[in-house]
């Protein structure tokens, strides 16, 4: 099909032409002697874009899942107890894994569209006076229901508690677009991956851990070697891993964190707020509303949008892709068939958002849904153009 | 600035992936025995772009400039007389070419807006009983004020008049976008480049030439070896040529070709007017007008759109580019700072076409045009919802 | 520095030119109706290299030490007795990783530069009557010292011993290069990576199973989900993923599968025999000798040569790097200082391995080895020239 | 194939890495505000690559065959008297092309195998008292033959006789290898393309001239548009292009010239030097001898090897290409069957003249030419070791 597929899932995101260019190298000696010169410096960017200062990033051959595992396998033994709540698909699915990997998993249901219930965790935390639970775990940002939670608020729940449970965090779909803070919120594990904020293919798995983290690693009880804290930190003082790394991967990196410096991350996290807002006027604009039940909720990363009662939200997605080439995110599991997804992270801008939108509408339409053509672009337009950071008076 | 930039020019158009990665290898021997295994299908795939079965074509490294004087080098003589008109800056360029060149130049000038004056064409020739006119020339796309000419039209001028003057065409923006039959025609030169329907970089002048034309070749009077057909010819005809070519031009050309041969001529020309149509409804939603001044001339690869009096068109292409990274086409010469263009040839889409309409509409809200919003880009997205090709059933 | 960096270890290997460019492709959904596409023939494709008819691969974003991980995971429980030997630092590291994940191992200890003891590994099973050992693993091709095994040996002292352990393959430097048959020598795992034999960057963990190794993993006593089987199967009998894969290696794979297929499994085992035949023709002139102790241990896709006492290979290897440009294989651990590598498998020709051996005489001169300067590659040349495939009159 | 294509003409030559990322980029804008940030710092560092401090430099979309043109259409007049020599296919070309753009062409010829003849430049010079030679013309370096010639002996010969002429030279396999200097000689143009030296794909006709040849286009009589000295200058002095340039190719110069400015030119030159004497080394050691008569015409950037009585070189080359995948420059015209060329400029180092040397080899062999296996290569390896610039104890 003729012109670009427009890519707007919520990941993988789309690979700046920079970061394209920086990947497609030959292959090179991951033992040379010079090889530390790019990784070196490349774990201090890593950690920048945390802001974790105290610790240190684990950069692994695998996907965010895997980091997912490497968080549980390095800081926990079979048979402990942790903290987790459940509102939307990732967060089903790492409740899922804690549950295989033999955790005793105290699981707070909450509404899809809802987030991490804050107020619940604070109870049962006070409750736990003899510190049964080992970890609070609190999915960031929940990419199958647009939803972002409060990860400082579960701090101060832990601190007020007095409780030392470590602190784990799916930050996949939220680190390098909306705010997080690992020294302020004292994380102790902020599971990542490539194929989102860090605008990489997929293959990377990101795991930032704090100080106490890698203390807890050392009585850590399960079995582990790929993923293993020690076997890392071993190579990677030096320089090197303690297996062949996806170089490749690490090249694009170490550009990627360049240019989310160079831009600065607080004007990063702000672009993508602002790019966000026009897709909410957009969704108002249509009539229609988003998964995420109330505006503290909704993500700046993705958006999940619920079709009207008697249409089928796959019907759009399809109609999108087969006719308009054009991916949008489908709602699984328990939002299957209800809503679609328009992922607004990372390498993005306003001509983007546009694109993604017109096409939503396109679709929408086609699939018998009652809208303005223009409605909802012409309000993120609007949004757009009215809080435009570049100055109007510098284009005359 | 983060984000694709992106380019609505009349050509350098959008390179298709396929095309981009053909062209990313390392250099070959342009001397090897199995160059021509390249070559020479090149040839033809290139010749049936331009559906020309009875002559052959010319690949020179060299702009559509180049290909303009190895049309007028290889087939006339200084001081021969030739019929030209002038209604944009390129047939005006194609006009200052020939002079300086040495020809005796009948130029028609028109009002900038319309396209080849057939008529006073058609006069000329039947005045010209002696014959002393020894090509007429027509652009048949004028990119700078996107008018479309009726090339068919100019030979039945020539046909009626019995006259036997070479036919020269400007096919820079039109070949391989909007019809063009060479056969048909008997256009005799037909001058293209690689950066616009070819959809590669520049780099490459395009010359389908007729036997009539390769026969004038034989008694032309320019002194001439860099773009001299006989030079081309004795290399061409083994599949080699006279001097090193742009080799990873050729292998992204014969991707190109594959690919507009794949989805049929026709095609891609109905495509071409649907995109087309898009902007032309998101014109007159704006209450705006464009630079053609007829519906008949109005091109189906570029738009010159006028902006309200008291307005600087220089400002909005300044304020899209510096703003939203997005590249619009300029006024030219006598429409600077009157029109902003929007280029819509080549790897496009509905997608594409709308990014170029909601920045436009930003840009123009900026610079304090008064325009609703999504007015253009939802005109757009009902004519393409409209005239989708694609069955909803379908997505169903 | 100028130049090509000649990259001759024995993984990562050149990548393809084709691979390369079908790598170099911008981001697609992994969710897309016609993802299955590329991957379900792809799985195909994969399980033709190993030859593998009767069970099934899977394709991990990780390194080859995770598809180690994997396997032993989702086919043996902790405490299991296994049967291993070692010989060299990779068949050290699969032993270290079998103890650490708690597997009760039996190691056979043998000199580095030997190869699996299939005797002893015979009188343990003929021994082990009451079938303990769960599994026997066996190192095919042991990357540090260049030696290759005879896995269809290990084959029949089980089928000799009416033994029903599993057999686990490590292929990681084998498979794709030299003759590897799991059908026929029904082996029930076999673990490789992306960058060896598959010539692609690191990044993806290949694992392939027998239908034995698919039904112990319904009763394997390992916590388990990233890794997991059941996840992998669930998702690719549809042609997805678990979690996001690595589309672009995936791409990659499919492209460099169709390259070994195309030449033909024996045709790409041939021409890594010849290859490395041209490398031990030098060795040999050289005056010097292979680690691997006896020429049915000499590994067609590695070859670690002993530098003379009193030499520290480090230097040969960091001089080649610092002066020439090319990385060179470093002796590990128990032969550090002692060896250097040259890698000669995957993307190779005769023109490359000259280019290796004559950067290993300029840096062994350098470095004050006596040899006389062209004396190792000049063998090579004799070698290549006396068994060129291509027929002499054919240049003629 | 397997394995690399070893390109080894003299041109195109091998693309840098860094070279090939600078230009594997999405197109832009040529008329974009900033578009000049690019082409204004490229026009100096090209001018520096040729010395060239006090005129200008041209940067056609053409091959260097269309700077031949651009340089004689800009400066001279048709029926304008020049003098210039022949002894070899390039320079027999400019000959041809001087006089069929109706030059009168005073032509010396040499025997293939010889340079430039200054003494007979001199003294027709000093004969010519009325100055009616307009311009002296001088191949550089005469790719044919491997033979390079002395510029600022030519230079001298014309002060010394008092005399005005241009002073034209063919630079296009010599600049940015071997030294040249246009302000200390007074080359008042020299014509380079970017496929050699410039380490590019061909494309770029590359005209660097002097405030003479610039004040001499004011006068020169041929008609001329594309390649008019008048309109570029008008467009690049603001940095733009009087029509549509090959970015591309533009990108890729500004990070070629960088890579030759980083490294000095010094440097290159000497890189090149010695990498010519390793091959002249084994072609010595083979007893072969060069096409260049003398050693002071022996070329840095080529070398045409003469092959013996009754060997074909073709079939050699042919050899060369289809059984070892490797390109070998062919002998043009007079030395066609006689000689095979090595091309050795560009973005070169040792192991890629071994690559070539080793391949020249064993297909000399295999078309029956004696020669010891390794005797040229050993020679070359020698000649590296003992010049090798980085020091020995640096590896210790």
């Amino acid at each position: 099909m003729a012109g670009y597929t427009h890519l707007y899932i919520p990941g993988p995101t789309n690979i700046p032409e920079r970061v394209r260019m920086a990947m497609n190298v030959s292959m090179q000696d991951m033992r040379a002697p010079d090889f530390p010169d790019l990784t070196k410096p490349l774990f201090a960017k890593v950690a920048k874009v945390f802001r974790n200062s105290t610790g240190r990033v684990f950069l692994y051959p695998s996907s965010g899942t895997g980091a997912w595992e490497a968080a549980i396998q390095n800081t926990l033994s079979p048979g402990d107890r942790v903290l987790m709540s459940r509102f939307g698909q990732f967060s089903h699915l790492w409740v899922d894994m804690a549950q295989r990997l033999g955790l005793e998993v105290d699981v707070v249901d909450c509404e899809w569209g809802e987030g991490v219930p804050v107020e619940t965790y604070a109870e049962r935390l006070r409750a736990d006076r003899g510190h049964r639970i080992k970890a609070v775990f609190a999915t960031h940002n929940e990419t199958a229901t647009g939803v972002s939670s409060d990860v400082a608020a579960v701090r101060r729940a832990l601190d007020e508690a007095g409780h030392p449970a470590l602190l784990m965090v799916d930050g996949v779909s939220a680190v390098g677009s909306i705010p997080f803070d690992q020294d302020a919120w004292r994380v102790d594990c902020c599971v990542s991956g490539s194929q989102k904020g860090f605008m990489l293919p997929a293959g990377l798995g990101i795991l930032s851990v704090s100080a106490k983290a890698l203390e807890a690693s050392r009585t850590a009880g399960y079995p582990r070697t790929y993923f293993a804290f020690a076997d890392q930190i071993a190579g990677n003082d030096n320089g090197y891993f303690p297996y062949t790394p996806a170089t490749q991967l690490l090249r694009g990196l170490d550009v990627s964190c360049d240019m989310l410096l160079e831009e600065g991350l607080e004007a990063v996290w702000g672009r993508h707020a602002r790019l966000a807002g026009g897709v909410r006027q957009a969704v108002q604009a249509w009539g229609l509303r988003l998964c995420a039940k109330e505006p503290r909720w909704q993500s700046d990363t993705v958006s999940a949008i619920v079709v009207p009662e008697g249409v089928d939200a796959t019907r759009v997605i399809r109609r999108a892709y087969e006719a308009y080439n054009t991916s949008l995110g489908s709602g699984l599991s328990k939002v299957a068939g209800k809503v679609f997804r328009i992922g607004h992270l990372g390498w993005l801008n306003e001509g983007m958002v546009c694109t993604a939108l017109s096409v939503a509408e396109m679709a929408m339409i086609d699939c018998g849904i009652a809208l303005r053509p223009g409605s909802g672009v012409g309000a993120a337009i609007s949004h757009f153009s009215s809080t435009s950071p570049a100055v109007v008076a510098k284009a005359a």
